[in-house]
């Protein structure tokens, strides 16, 4: 199976090495307009066979029939064209999360991969972990019955650059768009995408520096459902301890909690103090599995044995509910569905 | 030294014992206007030998001079009676939470306790659990730097009888005013009696019963200080896995977790699962060391050696949060202090 | 109920608290010929009521109709003999543990308590601690089949006096015969008195004083059975990080694992590193829920609602393992049964 | 840089996808004389443009200049062989553990390592593992101080089948030959090759068809130091819950325990009870990093930066502690160096 890389940057380092490890499985070409970045990833994983070009060569390549799919690891805003290109090509496309910035280009991206009848996956990684992944099957089984409290925790480690931070996107708040994005896609997975009566943030900036560029560092938002669930999801940008990403469901028969995980499974027994290992330290040691089982969910889903496990209902609803955390967060108040 | 007991229901079930097995310690008198209540604390406890009075007796019985302080656990609305009494007859006052049922109330107790110079200290359980006190001792001495989100949970088991749930209070919402009261008293605690600026209250009644009741037995409450500062209570009447009360502090130098504690450390590995024992079932079981260290603490304010942990300041902000909560409860938005 | 108590040292200070606390329980008598003794037990605990006696006295006492049993915590070499003589007055005996210094002198308890048809209790208090008596609840119930292995470890907090490991007994390994034997009466618990084939110790004095002295501070013994069960016993008398006391069974269907607890619940998370609360500290932080179940089914014993959870083919069989291994610790190879 | 892997059956599809993702590592060819194992390892891990060849073709691959090493995975009767050939030929050696049968043939391996200076390493892989790696430095650090009890445990699972047990070595005792191996591998390692005073091994077969073979399924073995350093290892052939592998040390300064890991960080909590996640399942989910780490280290001391982690003296002195555990094993007694 052959599959062309769109984006050379930070999360292609991430997917690369996965891709590579799959036996069977092939880069035909990697395209990203930035020579530097391609020298790169070419260096970094010994790519020197792989052809590598910019963007105006895309429509050419995607009318190689020997190409299976595409793999779009590029920046958020050339989402929905790229997927939307490829899919017209009937190139099954992997895209990171979202799959557009608004939820009619989201919309769009889906429609389009309806009207081709060709798989279109986002890349929303909590989906693919084994820990939330047992939690959710588990919490839809009916182990602990209905939910009354579902609480999410996000908290980046190590703290991502200024420069990130400041550029990562136009909503005003990344907190929310950017990173809470995992966890409200993790709810409207959790709940089949039930539609929230309303939610409320509060958020602020503690680090000096971020408090003069205007940028919060630590959120909190309160999701409140007509069934009576109520959901809280707290961010935080810089978790000195390490990477942890938690759920904890609440309901009427019991509690499921999916708790992070540390570097090895040592202790030290001491005189007034036992020591264990800190967590894992960032995104790519605690979803490295993650990583892994999307990329191969998704060669299965052009095998057509498996249906893409993100639909288009669960995007777009994602997508509304940062729209109204959004509006909640700008105007200090409560914003309603 | 010798202790008054007023109020022989549940709550002097709980304090009794802790107080006869403290060595020297005696209960001159127990108080009640029920008489089955007073059998049944004699009976259960052995206290034939100790004499019952009912509260008319009371004002004589504060008169005797070998008498050290009463220990009041009769019911809420007769708290700030009693404890006014009793202080201005030179008697140390232990009060069960709430002093009073309105801020004034509460301050009153305490004016009365300053103006004869006399101990008042109310019964804020989770101030002497060893686990939250470890906590506090740790976030105090700056173990983990500035706090950015402290999360509260507290979760009955078993639920209370919809008696006790309709009659408890006469706020409307039992679940904020008599049980997040603890809640709310760590939080005041943790932040040495900060001021927030705001509180959001959402709930909801799951129980049928309770929802025909208008008694909600779910609720969450967001609190927000002008440090920056972003507080959760989660707040259930009705735990099936057993009594879950726990802290947890994200700073910016790390994180403080005071979790529960389970029945027996027990493991149980089997093919495919492992099982561990259940938290604590109930507050009793939770509390027992707390309740006692309570009465040994209050002993040592009688004998002039501690100053009341709980102070005038911190009682009176936890009725005033307890107030903002109900009017965000009442009006469904946001209540700025 | 009426008890009388024989031995005012260490061992009484831990079990006269727990007689006072239960309602309806009094101590008629203390008795010690040591006078310093009688007079810090009294203080301690509020005892100025209580009459005390010398050893002269015993007799005279025991003739008392009202007396309903004896509370024996005096040194071990006078057990059996203050044993046999309450029982033949008809009183119950609750004995410290061992009963005897042989297997001889606690065959004679036992029969001296059958012939009278009046309760021996025999202190082993990991028969009375929540945890283990779960573990071995879940055993007997066949939770994890047939046993292959099962490991105790005993580690003593703090390092008890050089001048009481001299002298608590005449075995030349104290470390088997005064600790050990609590692991080996679990052994024999736990395998319904099964007969070992074989036993093998090794041991080896780590401290340089105890070293000096000719007394072994650590241990470790493997006990053989014909089932093909092999146990192991590791036993330490100074253990820095606090009183750790365990048991392991490994069995065709799963395994079972009791854990010792720690003195709070509080985790700690830091930049490269986690820290959780030092296990409790001693015994009677760790037992101090076992010395008091055990009293409490000692009363039960003398009401005859329940018979004593330990048999005298066990104390005589825990006797002989003890004998057994010292004969293996003295000749330095394996001893047979 | 370009290998050669001698075998290729089941250990070859263990390390064999490890080598193929580290970018710019090459497999040149694969060496069996069962096509059958060839096919399969090829079919599976897509190495249609992977040479082939049979053992005689050894010698000729063997002077291929671009050669850099081999990795020898075949069955252990033919690793020193093998290994001696391609260190002559100054090819760098990767060799399953043992690296001989014997204490002598491992001798050999080593000195003709020396002799070629050429790099050897023996796979032995708990060294490599994140958790016994981090156990083992602590240790040496001093953290715990002077060692008083290691304890050793390994509990495979799933059970190997018969077959293999019966033919996997020579030794009689394959438990300890073939599995303890890698305990008393780490009991060298931590005790940095101090020579054993005596050992002493208890066994049996308890499952009913290897009981008929002779072959024992459980083992524990106890190692006496002359430094009083008291070892245990505890070993068994089915272990129902999962694959157990773990190690304690107690020292004088405290207690380090390496536990076992489980799937996923799940717990549900319910009325009665808490599930948590099974361990692993087998060694090739625990060890999965530490083969990856293996090799690694492996291409490092190709490289020169890095010395093989397991030393001749190290792989001796393991061999000679499993022959006197042997001689224990069959004589039923202590066995003394």
């Amino acid at each position: 199976m052959k599959l062309g890389v769109l984006g050379c940057g930070r999360i292609a380092s991430l997917h690369v090495p996965n891709i590579l490890s799959i036996p069977g499985l092939e880069i035909s070409w990697i395209l990203d307009n930035n020579a530097d970045q391609i020298n790169s990833l070419k260096e970094n994983f010994y790519l020197e066979d792989v052809q590598s070009y910019g963007t105006s060569d895309l429509d050419s390549l995607l009318d190689d029939n020997t190409l299976n799919g595409v793999v779009i690891l590029s920046s958020t805003n050339t989402h929905t064209d790229y997927t939307c290109r490829a899919l017209k090509k009937g190139k099954a496309v992997f895209v990171e999360k979202p799959a557009g910035e608004s939820v009619e280009d989201i919309e769009l991206c889906y429609s389009t991969a309806q009207q081709n009848n060709t798989p279109l996956l986002t890349g929303y990684n909590r989906r693919f972990d084994p820990t939330f992944s047992s939690l959710q099957k588990s919490f839809h089984a009916g182990d602990i019955g209905d939910p009354v409290f579902i609480k999410l925790t996000s908290r980046d480690c190590p703290r991502p650059s200024l420069d990130f931070l400041k550029n990562c996107d136009t909503s005003g708040c990344s907190l929310l768009s950017d990173m809470g994005i995992h966890d409200i896609d993790t709810l409207v997975w959790l709940t089949k995408a039930e539609q929230p009566e309303s939610v409320f943030v509060q958020s602020h900036a503690h680090d000096k520096v971020m408090n003069k560029m205007g940028v919060d560092d630590a959120l909190m938002m309160m999701v409140k459902y007509k069934s009576g669930l109520i959901a809280s999801i707290d961010l935080v940008r810089d978790s000195v301890y390490g990477y942890d990403i938690r759920v904890e469901i609440f309901g009427s028969g019991g509690m499921l909690s999916g708790d992070p995980q540390r570097e090895v499974s040592l202790r030290t027994d001491q005189a007034g103090r036992c020591n264990t290992s800190s967590l894992l330290y960032s995104f790519n040691q605690r979803f490295n599995q993650a990583y892994r089982n999307e990329i191969e969910h998704f060669i299965r889903c052009i095998e057509g044995t498996e249906q893409p496990l993100i639909t288009a209902q669960e995007s777009v609803l994602t997508a509304k509910i940062i729209e109204k955390g959004l509006e909640s967060w700008r105007n200090k108040t409560v914003a309603y569905f």
